[in-house]
């Protein structure tokens, strides 16, 4: 076994200032033997949703006991609460703003604590920086194996928000959202193969995926698949359905984003030709 | 302890090429058990000053015996000297161009050494990348902990520049200036506490703070404190009188940008009406 | 000697989601001890000879044994081959769509192996993101030196291009083609000092570089010689002519790009005044 702690870091601060580095400073200060990596740092700003979205991807793949730091914060300095969420495998350190919600969702046995435990935090504590000045140091010292009750008490009440999820609209027609787009311009929508099965069945035919003025009716199991300009739908590694085109951008072939209303079409409502 | 050591890297070359990449092989083929971090790679091509800003910012946060690389480089191959420049805490290694200003100003016991030691260079030298060829193997040779004296002769002249200062116009008028723009559109100044105490003071009332065609009458202590659409000031996490909006982004909301001139008024000047 | 693998990552992946940290967790999960460098994850999207280019630039730069994870896989889920590349110095691991094809052209004795091995890998296997499911798992057993042998069979066949060498239009005139254009600007060219030795010979006189409607006279040999506004021709850290400029940027003074034509014209004809 190695004897170096992993610590993530999910947060919306870019790549373009200091702060990263900064929080990377102040962990190994505390903890120098710390892997410390990076899952992301584009999180959209502001965007809890987004952060909620990115870690709840990412999270399970690390090894057990790794420390994620998850820091989407327009509330700091605020009232909002400092939290430690820990599951049988992972610890949390975040704002209580529900940025752990799709955490909260597929972890069971969660404790959640309100982290006061001030002699732990960089001083004096600014009131617009605390990823650096509470987040990053109790990361590190958990990292270095304090006890989680040394960091405050557990609470049963914390922010969590339910991820929207797709709607029946009638028998024939579900309608969910684009999540995100990602890096290749696919589109990520919330809708899963439990919401419709039948779409996500090898050969599926005769349904239609509205979105916008567009109609997509095929899907691929392969991006590869795709004819060169045409819009599809594929089940994502992300576990949700995509919208997407081979070698292109569905984001600029469509002029979709997120946001936009998703609607899958099944049956003779399809064939009907009626719009979504 | 660990005997990991840790080197940081600042630098201009943005994350779309190999450039950094390179660097960081170059480093760990000489000291494999190196810990690299990056602090930032988008400081604004060639601006020695936006170098200087994000190393000051992030440099005293890592811990003792870090090795702090830092280039931004427009003369890369002329004569402007490699350095190296040691407090009692760090070493930083950059081009003798006046990016470690803002070290020099905040680091006492300073000693600069041109770096002349050929023999740790990677061979042949090329004109136009000395990070992969001389700033990074020598980062490196000094984590494994070469001496200081191996690298070259002590110097007692090297560029250093002042940061700009804010000025009084009049007893009542501080003129300062946008010195970065952040990942959130917040407009980072160069004003001070020390600066303007009474702006900063709580509930500092009699005042604006003058921004193009903006006038900001409001201090807020935290970022969340904002109304929708408001535009105020707050003390940043750098230090500095930041001109910001609660999720949302100064810059577009202002117009204003990097260099563009703040005027703190404080008194019956801003109660008068008239502008800076 | 360090005990700390090293594996690099070189993608089309972007920073923007969490692609790239989710590979991160699966290696740590299996080699926690790994030490694991980003590259570069903004190669061009899809595009298989920008992933060539920028791995072949950086890879020789690292320690002896190190595991180079290259993933630009526009046939994710397909038929394309997943391969494990060795010479005697380093392992890639890749799709075998030709992304290695400049690392073969300078590594002499490689062997290269079809990656059949399924029990390493990540189970089930998406059809969408190989770089999670096959090629991290095996990067990370590598690095802890399972046997090449164990990953798959030895082929002979495997997919390589060459990439655009220059052509003699005639006598005089060489023409190449726009590679990359760099963080900076520069327009990173495929011609080398061995395509044209008189254009790199010092003092060189009585040349041309006709790119699209400009025409460069000047060769210097270090970025800061040149006078502002002017657009010159410099050999480049990579190896290549580059057309750059002197704290600016040769792309935006030139409005040439990615595929444009560069043509060098020696001798008399360059006096000719003709065009290219």
């Amino acid at each position: 076994m190695s004897n170096r702690p992993v610590i993530t870091l999910t947060t919306d601060f870019g790549n373009n200032d200091h702060f990263v580095g900064t929080l990377k400073g102040v962990i190994l200060e505390i903890v120098p033997e710390a892997q410390i990596v990076d899952i992301c740092h584009s999180v959209q700003a502001f965007d809890v949703l987004d952060g909620a979205l990115t870690i709840s991807q990412a999270y399970s793949y690390f090894p057990t006991r790794t420390v994620h730091l998850v820091v989407v914060d327009p509330g700091v300095g605020t009232a909002r609460r400092p939290i430690l969420a820990s599951s049988d495998k992972y610890h949390f350190i975040a704002p209580d703003n529900g940025v752990l919600s799709l955490v909260y969702a597929r972890e069971e046995r969660m404790h959640v604590r309100h982290i006061t435990s001030e002699h732990y935090f960089l001083q004096p504590v600014s009131n617009t920086f605390h990823a650096r000045d509470i987040f990053a140091p109790v990361a590190a010292y958990l990292a270095k194996e304090v006890d989680t009750l040394k960091f405050g008490d557990e609470v049963q009440e914390y922010v969590r928000f339910s991820a929207p999820k797709p709607k029946a609209v009638d028998a024939n027609r579900l309608r969910g959202v684009v999540l995100k787009v990602d890096r290749f311009g696919n589109l990520i929508t919330n809708i899963t193969p439990q919401d419709a099965p039948a779409l996500f069945a090898a050969g599926a035919k005769g349904f239609k995926i509205v979105l916008g003025s567009h109609e997509i009716t095929e899907m691929h199991s392969v991006y590869a698949e795709g004819a060169p300009g045409e819009v599809f739908g594929i089940l994502g590694s992300m576990g949700f359905l995509e919208i997407a085109a081979n070698r292109g951008a569905a984001v600029q072939l469509t002029g979709a984003g997120k946001g936009t209303d998703v609607t899958v079409v099944l049956g003779e409502a399809a064939a009907a030709g009626k719009g979504a």
